[in-house]
């Protein structure tokens, strides 16, 4: 009998307790699924950084913590947290923010904004260019920002993609590290920032760098609010430097009422809706690493939590 | 010495000439190109129907009428052209009609405007759902419509193609006639338009079809103005059956400014921008028909005057 506890907030269960029970079924395991449970008995921690669950000392025979967030900063802080822990990789999570950030950069590049709100009623024909003429750079190239470099590519976009370590994707320009960033960022008229959140990654896009990227670029961020100086990037904007920030990911979640990023003409402020883990397929993934555990065979998604993510 | 007519307007001119010469050099041809010409001595005609020539009786020897424009029902109906007439396919307007439609369609998937225009300052978090939970139908597997529904299927949406003729498009669910529209239609949650404008396609989303969307559908139509019956469309936006109508091309054009079509909120408007061609790569298919017609070879995308396109 493998003890699976949900402790992932009570708002989730019934969401996720069908599917998870489905997925477990189908893979002939036989299990215990609850949200309460002796911690001394708990084989697998179904877990998410806004339920309740902060220490895990009594956890003492549990296999693995599995994560429904893609993003770790919220849990690795938690020294109690010794035992293997997964992130989300999946679960929908890759073609929700492949869409959100396809969207969201073809709005700017048609100049979408300017029909969607015409209060003249004007008339203005100004085809935008083909997406062949328009740079785009996606900062991150990891399990979200690959798809979504790939998909930009694949609507015509030239590409580069930057990450900290040489990757080589297929399709892509491909940069790494420091040296690499700037020629990355610079002569991009759009910019996407999907890197995740460590020590390392605390305003990369600083003044210097946002002033790299072509006059009149587009900064798109899904990733994490941290990412951003927010205050350079208000210079920016209000210069005339860059055109428009659109941003789902905030320092501070909702987003404070009294925000600049709110009222600001050239912001655009989405809630934090550019992904999440759905619950059907998040469900295949919980599943599959439980029955490596069992399987003895290594667990998906890891976190490296020297690296932080 | 091949005497090539330019006659797609003055204000063209200084657009196309220099790609046109470019493409005609590199294929080698000695050749004449202006825009004043004795019509007798012609071999080609470069034409746009918005230029001023009208009657095409003198130009005796002209082998081929080339068109700039993919639609051709401003210039069927021109009796005096009796010469081949070929349109415009290629020249950048696929990409431009594939970027038009994936970033309207996503605008809509995503429900972005609620972000675009948001007085209030709402955190609403209410993600999408994803693509593939979307049904999307694109009626018209032409030139455009395929390029634009296999876009749409790459970005995740299960897409329908409805043609006329039989036709299969790899990633599609193909359906044609009178009886596939109504399964085409039936449970879309998306359809864009893009049929040529033939006395068979007029007014061909009207009441009747218009109900066979689901609730709250969208429509998108970068095709032509007359594919839909605007009361009809209007009607339905005003019931609340469906939920918005984004729309490129009007009956008149500019769409006059008393046109109900601008005031009404779940309409956007804009101006027959989805796709134009452009000189570079329009010029190459202009060059290349000249080039077939000097070597006996067949013409690319000869209008079939009985079909309409």
């Amino acid at each position: 009998m493998i003890r699976i506890l949900f402790a992932a907030g009570a708002a989730r269960w019934d969401t996720w307790a069908p599917p998870l029970r489905a997925a477990l079924d189908r893979m002939g395991l036989d299990y215990q699924l609850a949200q309460e449970m002796a911690p001394e008995q708990v084989d697998y921690i179904v877990y998410a950084p806004d339920g309740d669950l902060e220490d895990f000392t009594p956890y003492v025979r549990v296999k693995a913590v599995l994560s429904l967030w893609a993003g770790v900063e919220a849990i690795i802080g938690n020294r109690s947290l010794t035992q293997p822990l997964a992130r989300m990789v999946g679960g929908g999570l890759t073609e929700g923010m492949v869409e959100w950030v396809c969207g969201h950069g073809l709005r700017h590049h048609l100049g979408m904004d300017a029909h969607i709100v015409n209060p003249e009623h004007a008339w203005h024909w100004a085809p935008a260019p083909l997406a062949t003429e328009r740079a785009v750079t996606v900062l991150g190239l990891g399990a979200l920002g690959t798809p979504v470099a790939q998909a930009l590519a694949g609507l015509g976009f030239p590409v580069t993609g930057w990450s900290r370590r040489p990757k080589a994707v297929p399709g892509l320009r491909c940069l790494h590290g420091e040296e690499g960033l700037r020629a990355a960022l610079e002569g991009a008229d759009m910019v996407v920032l999907l890197l995740p959140d460590t020590p390392a990654t605390q305003n990369l896009l600083d003044a210097e760098r946002l002033s790299w990227l072509s006059e009149g670029a587009f900064v798109i961020n899904p990733g994490r609010g941290s990412l951003i100086d927010d205050a350079a990037l208000l210079e920016a904007l209000d210069s005339g430097r860059l055109a428009h920030a659109t941003l789902d990911v905030f320092r501070e979640e909702p987003l404070p009422r009294d925000h600049p990023f709110w009222a600001h003409p050239k912001v655009t402020v989405t809630p934090h809706v550019a992904s999440e883990t759905r619950a059907g397929p998040g469900a295949e993934v919980i599943a599959e690493n439980i029955r490596r555990g069992e399987a003895g065979e290594p667990f998906l998604h890891l976190v490296d939590r020297t690296a932080g993510y």
